[in-house]
């Protein structure tokens, strides 16, 4: 039976854009298990598998309901014990962690100053209203004023892509050899950015573009073909 | 043989307050590896084992001299590879480096605003030359402008910690169950503001500080009576 998997969606269905739901939906297909994918609006999210979820994304496989993208992750691994690992035991585990902070800390609020407003403009009319709502709360602002571009923010995206870059510099991929959980974090977050924006504004040569080439290329494309929203 | 480490001194040789000779000292006690420590002012790197590196830290075992705490740590699991190891596999290299570049990038900068020129007044003369000038070329304003002080970027090095703090909520060591080379990074950077300013500002419920309160007695307590640079 395929994995039923609860994957954020926009206005049109075939829109996935969540950091988050990209970060499970690679992971999943890393361990080699199939799913049925049911896309889901925020408005939405409150009816999956009976309001198991705030959030998704959410995946039931038959045996157990799993939340968040971390946790989706770590019970891939615990329950499908077969290779390709995501984590490399605990120390994986712990700098993933590390790294999930990392990401949200330092490279959403550059993404969220990019295209708080696009996102709003590609999403269904309820959603549109949950998202305005919520996230002026969270910015102290609307979203007009919080999104001053991709060009604007492009400089800081660069400079805080270096971690990543550094890692880079040494081996393919951040999971070192292979890739790993460590790699979707980051792949998810810069999904979000092309899923929205159309593409991830990076030289041809930064090492986290090669690397970003490379994850699209993953999972017989997976990622590559995904659906960009229409330019606003 | 003892290994001899050359690490970064102050005017008070006792004093050792370089990061990156901080994760060195670390990982070579880790190992169970004793050193012999020589003590060397900046001044002083050009003339370490005929010019083999411009900083430290830098080892020689006998076999090799290395130069850099990452390679340092890299080759001590490689030539020592008896248990416990610093990193676990090429995942947790690849991950260590991003840790290390996430350092340099986010907690040495507020480090920096904090005790710029209480680091040049605990060198020796001939280092607060070449400190004072290498280090106001780099900044582009005088040692004085530069620092603002701990109290002024106590809340920006809170704020900037959340990402080890996160893996923290999980495990006890960024290494996972045990301490790797992923702590003695962080550690190095913190032990860096501890010998200078005297100490590490943070709340003593903050998970940050918890976990270097488990570093400081690692090993015998190497770190933890370490010299502290006298108030200025």
């Amino acid at each position: 039976m395929a994995i039923l998997f609860y994957d954020l969606c926009g206005r049109d269905p075939a829109l996935r854009f969540s950091p988050y739901c990209w970060r499970a939906r690679m992971a999943l297909a890393h361990k080699g298990l199939s799913v049925e994918t049911v896309p889901t609006p925020f408005t939405e999210i409150a009816k999956v598998e009976n309001g198991a979820s705030a959030t998704v994304p959410v995946i039931n496989d038959g045996r157990a309901i799993v939340r968040d993208s971390f946790e989706i992750a770590l019970y891939l691994d615990r329950t499908y014990p077969d290779p390709p690992a995501l984590f490399a035991g605990d120390a994986g585990v712990a700098a993933c962690r590390l790294i999930e902070s990392w990401a949200f800390t330092t490279i959403h609020p550059i993404i969220m100053r990019m295209m708080a407003r696009d996102i709003h403009d590609a999403l269904c009319d309820a959603d549109q209203t949950y998202f305005r709502s919520s996230r002026e709360t969270r910015f102290g602002r609307t979203l007009e004023e919080h999104q001053t571009g991709v060009e604007a923010n492009t400089e800081a995206l660069i400079k805080a892509l270096e971690p990543p870059r550094h890692a880079l510099a040494s081996f393919d991929w951040l999971g070192g050899g292979m890739p790993g959980f460590a790699d979707f974090i980051v792949f998810g977050s810069l999904m979000w950015l092309r899923s929205i924006a159309g593409a991830v504004p990076l030289a041809a040569d930064d090492r986290v573009a090669l690397w970003f080439a490379r994850c699209l290329d993953l999972n017989g494309g997976l990622a590559r073909g995904a659906r960009r929203a229409e330019a606003a």
